[in-house]
């Protein structure tokens, strides 16, 4: 079933010449299918169809593409345990986990279906004329959120499902009314063919017009050309701060810039409080330990930077927490080169001067990490900003700070983060009352007393967060806002009442919540 | 009363060395003030005090931030006929039309304020704790609208009271909780210290923090050196594409990048349907000679480009337009560039040889501009990419198509606009609806039978439409959606009920609009 092609709407295509090879990490064998990379006139073919796919696509009622949606999941289900089997092959993970990761992922499909038939996303607001107004007549305005044209994403390897093919950024434009084109994952090429075929399925059992999902294989010049392609509107990427940088950069210098919604690092910086820390030293290291060693380490929101006031207790945190991490035995990376990324950036990090390492790193396979804790003082940690940066990977490092003030002083140096973790009492919320105004600044969630790792799926999570964590603070890549990265408004003045969409007329036919003449109403 | 100061915060400051000079564009005179154009140090200054302002600002409560919003209209007001005066002096915009802008100024920080006394804009969404669920709990999850820091204005020259000073952007960001730099608009630089001041006295009769509001004077370096400010977190700006694009550019190679919400050109494309034409051939002729000649064309939605299919119909409609154009006087315009360049654009344009311009243009002084209109085929409008630019002043270009597929091809040609606007009979709605979705696609907002000058200012309204006539086409400039540009979502995660901002606390306290677990509530 898996031929290494890529699809141009439901047309599998192998034109390019480029081969590409998927691997499995944890025994470093290479599967036997050739994935074909896509050319130019791919890619052209693609985005082309998207742009024609659009015209139908986006007239398509909410409980057309609801069903759309709900049959994709229904599709990837139906792929049963061929999905699994290679999706734990290719990513290294355990089935436990990828069997969450499908649920996960059908859960968002089908959350992005109730969100269409529940029908207020659309934001309509109504303001009525007033003809009889002085000194002028005040005019007939409606305006709602509508489609915006043909999205690329960009999957990421850490979710090989759920923010991968048919994750988030694919449901949330598909929602909207927006025609997808994804770039395929080079770390899970067979994954993304067996999901997209499950996409194309649905497409065409629900009556989708051709084009509205295609699929394109590739690497960074794909990716290039994809950002540049005059018929994209828009584009949903996580990965890392450089791949980020690099599409929003060719994104700016388009004739026609684009927006590029791009989900990048994160250390999600957890600050113990001192009474909280002498309380429970020891569960908090367990927990802790829990969060920096989950997926080995290869979550975003992976608490990577651990910030603290020195005392008898810190120390003993420390060791527990070394203690945990060294008996959590090295796991299977995503591919080989994260794990060797991982290794060498763990290595650099302790070979600064600055930086003790307080954990034992046991032996390693060449696809493997093993967790480490490292301390540094708040004075070196401030005035080295290179030590602020991600490790992708199970490492945290610990900052030691002297007091209230150094701790205040090393949460206003941080960059942007996704999250920002308390671990407090009520008299530590009190007493630390401005880091935590310092840290909210810094955050697009903020946590108190548990783990940033595990990012629920629903209306109140924002999971983005201020540059460079994601590249728009303003939007999250999970959750139902999510559709709202692709969509824009639209204001209808004076428009005569048949020719409105059903969301704006007088009727509310869809019996969803509006605001009408300032008034919020189903009515 | 005017000094020719800037403000740091509440401070007059007249360190720089750069000396500007406001004239009065109907009589070419000078005025005897000197304004001094703000050094680098007076910049970091302000940008410094309006950062630590933000600590305070940002935690004011809805209520104190309206009735500072309510205190500068009464002061704007209180200035009296000095304002106005001056206002009319600077701009050459009549006294009738001063007072109208002066009385839309008060209404939209009057509106700001409105909105923030209901309190339901900062989209409430809560999802409670299911501490039973399996296999993993869910936590309680909150999330709300929070303002970003310190916003940079760049006032409007064509509307010196309600797109500068305190304007739209100022009265948006203010009502989000974030202080503002205004870079005053070197056309109306007295206006702009005028009503800076009231600014500054409403913020200190409401007790609001010194630095809450700044102003600067400077040209281009001023500009570049606020956007590059690293205090500075967003910036509002309306003006030419070119300057737009500067400042987006500027921003965007940050170390930490900003979001430019960039109001620029736009030609307002009108569509004229064949029946409509046919009925109500002078008529529309005179609806759009008086919408192009209003504010002698000075409006970002002047309608620049008519599009229409030849007919008998659409020569009578011509030459009605010429000749109600013919009899519009010159008018005196903004200052003398915008006159020169008007008149310059207008020349090179009717020189191309496919433009024929069929109306014609009296004596004018240096500081005037007569309307005009010209002619164009759709063949010659379609490959001439040049003659779908702006020309800022009292210009039209008529294209005349040989049928509906030209004209369909020439509005699937058009660049992104703030609006577009057809004139149509109910029957020609249905023989060109595919030209009406594809003009949908490319505006922010549409109009029926209207004209697109008079941009009333409500929740429906979007003033806001594809690149180029914004920066992101997400986001409106006028109306209270205004304040989204300015603000970002927070979310808490197992927060504290007594530590939550009141909007999030279980009790509702505000008695606000919310989401509760999918349920939208005031309760």
């Amino acid at each position: 079933m898996i031929t290494g092609a890529n699809f141009i709407g439901s047309t599998a295509s192998k034109e390019g010449e480029m081969i590409l090879t998927a691997f499995n990490p944890a025994d470093l064998t290479s599967f036997p299918e050739q994935f074909y990379a896509a050319d130019m006139d791919e890619i052209q073919a693609a985005t082309q169809l998207a742009a024609d796919a659009f015209a139908t696509y986006k007239s398509t009622t909410p409980t057309q593409r609801a069903n759309f949606l709900e049959t994709i999941a229904d599709e990837i289900i139906a792929l049963g345990d061929e999905l699994v089997k290679r999706t734990c092959q290719e990513s290294g993970l355990p089935e436990g986990r990828i069997m969450g990761e499908r649920g996960r992922t059908c859960n968002q499909l089908r959350s992005f279906a109730s969100l269409l038939k529940e029908g207020s996303w659309v934001n309509a607001i109504i303001d009525t004329a007033q003809p009889d107004r002085t000194p002028v007549p005040k005019p007939d305005l409606r305006k709602m959120q509508v489609p915006i044209g043909p999205v690329v994403v960009f999957g990421a390897s850490n979710f090989p499902l759920a923010f991968s093919t048919a994750g988030g950024d694919t449901a949330s434009e598909l929602a909207a009314g927006n025609p997808v084109i994804v770039k395929g994952h080079e770390s899970h090429l067979g994954t993304n063919e067996l999901v997209s075929r499950a996409i194309l399925k649905a497409a065409e059992k629900t009556g989708m017009p051709d084009g509205v999902f295609s699929m394109v294989n590739g690497g960074v010049e794909v990716g290039q050309a994809l950002v540049k392609d005059p018929d994209v509107m828009a584009v949903g990427f996580t990965g890392s701060l450089k791949a980020g940088k690099a599409l929003t950069k060719a994104a700016n210098e388009r004739d026609i810039p684009i927006p590029v919604y791009a989900e990048m690092g994160s250390v999600n910086p957890v600050v113990i409080l001192p009474e909280k820390l002498a309380t429970d030293t020891n569960s908090l290291a367990k927990q802790i330990a829990v969060s920096v060693t989950l997926g080995v380490g290869q979550f975003c929101t992976n608490p990577g930077l651990l910030i603290s006031i020195d005392s008898k207790s810190l120390e003993q945190f420390a060791q527990a927490l070394s203690q945990a991490l060294e008996l959590t035995a090295p796991g299977v990376m995503l591919n080989k080169g994260i794990a060797e990324n991982y290794r060498e950036n763990r290595r650099r990090r302790i070979s600064n001067q600055a930086v003790t390492s307080t954990s034992e790193v046991g032996e390693e396979k060449d696809n493997e990490g093993q967790a480490l804790l490292a301390t540094v003082s708040a004075a070196d940690f401030m005035f080295k900003s290179h030590l602020h940066e991600e490790v992708f990977g199970p490492f945290a490092l610990l900052v030691k700070c002297q007091n209230a003030t150094e701790l205040l002083g090393v949460i206003s140096m941080l960059e942007g983060q996704l999250t920002g973790t308390v671990m407090a009492t009520e008299s530590d919320l009190k007493d630390h009352a401005p880091a935590i105004e310092a840290l909210q600044s810094k955050v697009g969630r903020i946590l108190l007393n548990g783990v940033p790792t595990g990012v629920e799926v629903c209306a109140a999570m924002h999971h983005g967060g201020p540059f460079p964590a994601t590249s728009d603070a303003k939007f999250t890549s999970v959750g139902t806002d999510a559709i709202y990265r692709f969509t824009r408004p639209i204001c209808y003045q004076n428009w005569p009442h048949n020719a409105l969409p059903a969301a704006l007329q007088n009727g509310n036919s869809l019996g969803i919540w509006r605001l009408v003449n300032g008034e919020r109403t189903k009515s």
